[in-house]
């Protein structure tokens, strides 16, 4: 396409901002210092030095226990981009040196499969995840090579997608990859390199789901008689537990949980494991900026409106069930038990991120910066050292981040995408700039061969003010488009200090005209409290509200409320203030408001009364964002609130 | 004791009532006629055959499908207790008959393990039920005893009960039942037979409770290396899957699910395995009546308030979870997926009544009544020939009553709980009769020797006016104590139309004097439609009310109603009006009221709104009573209502 939008270069945008430098820093300086220490303790490098034979001892880990190297790597590789780190940059050396020198010969490469027998090798898509790990080493090698200018990984990461080209690619084996990554990998290794064959592997690769009968429902069945060594057995039988994910009521195989139910230009709703079902569609997303296919798109925008408007948590997380890590049916969004694994969040955000980049339209943006804002952030502690998996929306207390994982998917995955979050704060195309997130930067690019900078101030999330200075060498025409979040309830725009009236297109207030340097232009969103209700088919939240401040979701935690949060009755809505505290968990913008609360010596114990027979205490209800909780004391929290 | 409370013998008790005579019509000629033909055509029956080598193939059912006999019987046998029914006697004398041929030399009698090896009889007591199967027989001797005077049953079940006595009474083999049913069989054979060592058995089964190390948990971890027998390895594959009901988090030993958790008298809550919890309090609550153990009394009582005071449905249903069919923890209450098994509910019932016969107090009868009218009711159609086992207080239209079910434990107890639903209505003590239902009937009894008839009229639960009329042979004192339930919001007492006023104690009303023969007592309860809360730490009923009016709670079922029910708000409380429609559903009352309804369209399909975004529509709600819930085409249904 030739007006296709496209991101900045990480190393082309200075992120220096209150909110995000300092979960930046956490991420840069304890966050990747402690995923190399555990990814080390846990054997996850050992595996690669044991296929070498420097190393004694058996596999450590899950079978897809590699992917953490490579997305420490490529995390790692994204801070390098901006950041001089020599210690890190040792040990981004030292761990790419090291699977380079395990790759085989022929261009294989997963560490529990070397271990194994060679005959074990490619003996089973469903689930043993060599092609998933695949996808990681290549995201990991076109990062490394973007920042360092180096080619080792990136050649590895080549060889192995050739190795794997050369069996399961146009004309070979019909397999299909049981958890979705190398698809959008390839896609992406495909604009690296040039390279048609990766795109068309990938095409190959999603072209080749929901036929019936399925390549993966043959490898499901077939691989209980497969697996020759003791490893293998192992693997297949602590995965035994998971094999009715891939089975429907009556027990015969269901390609819902690898969206292998139908083609992908047939399918109706986002359906089966989350992170799957996002990294597919995010591949779909992205090759389709690359071939024209109106019929796919069709299907992938659906797909991503069944997510948002049917199947989505007011934090952007999805995946509504534990069972199969999976989206369930449509509205069906229980709080206490959902599942809204911080790698679905993240998963969307890619999503809506290449949605956007397909189509220039701000709704994806706003789904963006929900899932980034809420369902992601919450998925690491303010120190850095602790990770979800799982993200509930109630819980009584049980839950508490961990500092590890055995599956450990979650947090490399969080450390990549705060390395890379300033992918998501601009945009091009032609002659516009994009500033899609408020996030206070700097950015260097050109713009019809001219050199623009633009400088990015504001309090965001906590405050509504954008100002945005331009700089150039001479005066030059162009477009800055700034996205109207879907919260904001109107918005006012100056250019150098008089009101421009633009009404939003797409989502977005545009100013065009003929910039000169030192052009300002402001943007203010009335920061208001939303009280949201979710759809009446939301069953798990009748009767209840969440609070919504800018992108931000709140939540009631029990170390700020007197009561149990659960007694908690919101009062009058006009009664909630913000108010921010610095010396509160970072700098917090914190909500109250008045509440009231049964009296529960009223209720004498029993179980039922008539609703007129309990009185109510005046309280009050203080609530935090979402992503701020759980870094104090264990106890009660809930973003749905009672309302009275 | 002396002044114990006794109840009346069913042959004592004529019903004749207008909400209850056409469901006991309807058990005797239809529901018990569709059970027999099930426990003939499904194998139950056969079994006994094939251990007599009358019938080929192999077992057929669940290893305790015998109770399915036993229960049938005793349900029949309190139908024969008032009612002539010559070809129900032939089948009850045919199936007796087969049951005493079977009966080994030895007293043993358990089909499943009489058509394996020898050896592997008594070497499962945690799961394999011979001591359930030995307390249904028990219970159904004694029936068939008492209604027709012979002793064939009772014997058979006396023999099988000195068989046990033997083996496992006070000084040898200590096990403990591991699904309770035997405990309280015992206790009523001791009252049948006088024979003092049943009750020793009793007492001994309920005191080896609890104990460290548990006998049951020795016969746990030992019957995974028994089964000498194809048969009998099938049947510890199949109930593998609720292998871990048994086991804590930790995957040791966990006597919860089996109240095996602490002795009794420590007991501080009701656990695991609802059926079996209420059916060993039960127990207790009956021995309780012939040994003085003030401690136990205490435990048994406590255990009740737990039960009712934090753990039991508006329905009076019991047990939270289908995971061990089993009760959770405090407050835990989720409607949708509420297990309430009609077992349990009949469970309850039966514990409420001997807590009442021991203390004499109406809050026992309110509760049973609760678990009577609705949770127990519910569990079969109007027509008698569809059961239901789990009881959902909400369902999307999934669920639906089944003309059997493989686990068949809830269709005969039903049947055998309607057909004795004479021994609930009247009690009496020394010199007063206790009217605990309101329940159309006559009764002939004698009070100081003096024969007295009581004649009560009701158009209960639809309406709270009661007369009744004695006929006494010459004037008599005594007392008549009426149970003022505790719904009811205030009463009315006449003695031949002139008001007397009485304070109700421990619930009831009383009116002690010389009655005359032709003296009539009524007695009026305001019918009130009540909007009930739940307590604010049951969460699943955040924001909702349930409606009850007398004894009944009611439900809303999408048959009746314009919009999806669970869109409906209710509105103004004050607009709830009752009218009862004799067309429908055979006669029920049924509650109209004022909803609103958010507008679909001004949701345009998003799933988050502010609330004020939207705006509503009014409607109507129509509530039926929840026993008469799903007997029309299949649909949604919910007790609990949104509350605007």
């Amino acid at each position: 396409m030739t007006d296709a939008i496209r991101t900045l270069p990480l190393s082309a945008v200075d992120i220096r901002d209150d909110f995000w430098t300092p979960r930046l820093e956490t991420n840069r300086l304890v966050t990747l210092e402690h995923q190399y220490d555990h990814i080390k303790a846990n054997g996850c490098l050992d595996n690669f030095r044991r296929v070498l034979g420097e190393a004694g001892g058996e596999f450590e880990g899950p079978m897809f226990v590699d992917a953490n190297a490579y997305k420490w790597l490529e995390a790692a590789s994204y801070v390098l981009a901006t950041e001089e780190m020599p210690s890190l940059r040792r040990k981004v050396d030292e761990v790419v040196s090291l699977i380079e020198r395990t790759q085989a010969e022929d261009g294989y490469l997963c560490t529990f499969f070397m271990l194994a027998d060679q005959e074990d090798r490619w003996t089973n898509f469903s689930r043993m995840h060599e092609l998933y790990c695949a996808g990681h080493l290549i995201e990991a090698g076109i990062a490394h090579h973007r920042s360092t200018g180096e080619t080792t990984l990136l050649d590895v990461a080549r060889q192995f997608a050739d190795h794997i080209d050369e069996r399961f690619g146009p004309g070979q084996r019909e397999i299909i990859p049981g958890h979705e990554e190398i698809e959008l990998a390839l896609v992406e290794l495909f604009r690296a390199t040039g390279e048609r064959r990766y795109l068309d592997l990938s095409t190959c690769f999603i072209d080749r789901r929901g036929r019936d009968p399925s390549p993966l429902a043959t490898e499901f069945s077939r691989e209980w008689e497969l697996g020759s060594t003791e490893d293998y057995d192992e693997v297949l039988q602590s995965i035994e537990a998971n094999r009715d994910v891939f089975l429907d009521e009556s027990g015969t195989y269901d390609g819902r949980f690898a969206q292998d139910h139908a083609p992908v230009r047939e399918q109706e709703s986002v359906e089966g494991h989350a992170v799957r079902a996002t990294y597919l569609y995010t591949a779909v997303a992205a090759l389709l900026r690359e071939i024209a296919d109106p019929e796919l798109f069709d299907a992938v925008e659906r797909l991503w409106e069944s997510m948002v408007r049917k199947r989505m948590y007011v934090t952007g997380g999805i995946g509504s069930t534990s069972e199969g890590e999976a989206l369930t049916t449509d509205y069906d969004l229980p709080n206490e038990t959902a599942y809204a694994e911080t790698c679905a969040a993240i998963g969307s955000v890619r999503w809506s991120q290449k949605m956007f980049e397909l189509t220039g339209e701000a709704k994806y943006i706003d789904v963006l910066e929900r899932a980034l804002y809420n369902g992601s952030l919450v998925g690491v502690s303010l120190d850095g050292t602790r990770f979800s998996y799982s993200n509930p929306l109630e819980t009584q207390g049980t839950y508490e981040r961990k500092e590890w994982l055995y599956v450990a998917c979650c947090p490399p995955n969080l450390a990549r995408t705060l390395a890379s979050l300033g992918q998501h704060v601009y945009a091009q195309d032609a002659d516009s700039i994009y500033v899609n997130l408020y996030v206070g930067s700097d950015i260097e690019t050109t713009v019809s061969d001219h050199p623009v900078r633009l400088s990015q101030r504001t309090e965001y999330p906590w405050q509504g003010d954008v100002d945005v200075e331009v700089s150039l060498q001479a005066p030059t025409e162009f477009e800055v488009k700034f996205r109207i979040p879907d919260w904001a309830d109107g918005y006012e725009m100056t250019v150098n200090g008089r009101s421009i009236a633009a009404d939003a297109v797409d989502g977005y207030a545009a100013v065009r005209r003929t910039f000169e340097d030192g052009d300002e232009i402001s943007l203010t969103f009335p920061m208001t409290i939303d009280v949201l209700a979710a759809h009446p088919d939301v069953r798990a939240d009748e009767g209840h509200v969440a609070l919504q401040r800018g992108p931000l979701v709140y939540c009631v935690e029990s170390v700020d409320n007197a009561v149990p949060v659960h007694h908690l009755i919101l009062g009058d809505p006009e009664s909630l203030t913000a108010s921010h505290d610095e010396s509160l968990l970072e700098g917090v913008t914190v909500i109250e408001g008045t509440a009231t609360v049964q009296r529960l010596d009223e209720w004498d114990d029993a179980l039922y009364r008539p609703i007129d027979a309990v009185g109510t205490d005046q309280t009050t209800v203080t609530a935090i964002p979402y992503y701020a909780w759980n870094n104090r004391e264990q106890g009660a929290m809930r973003v749905w609130l009672r309302l009275a």
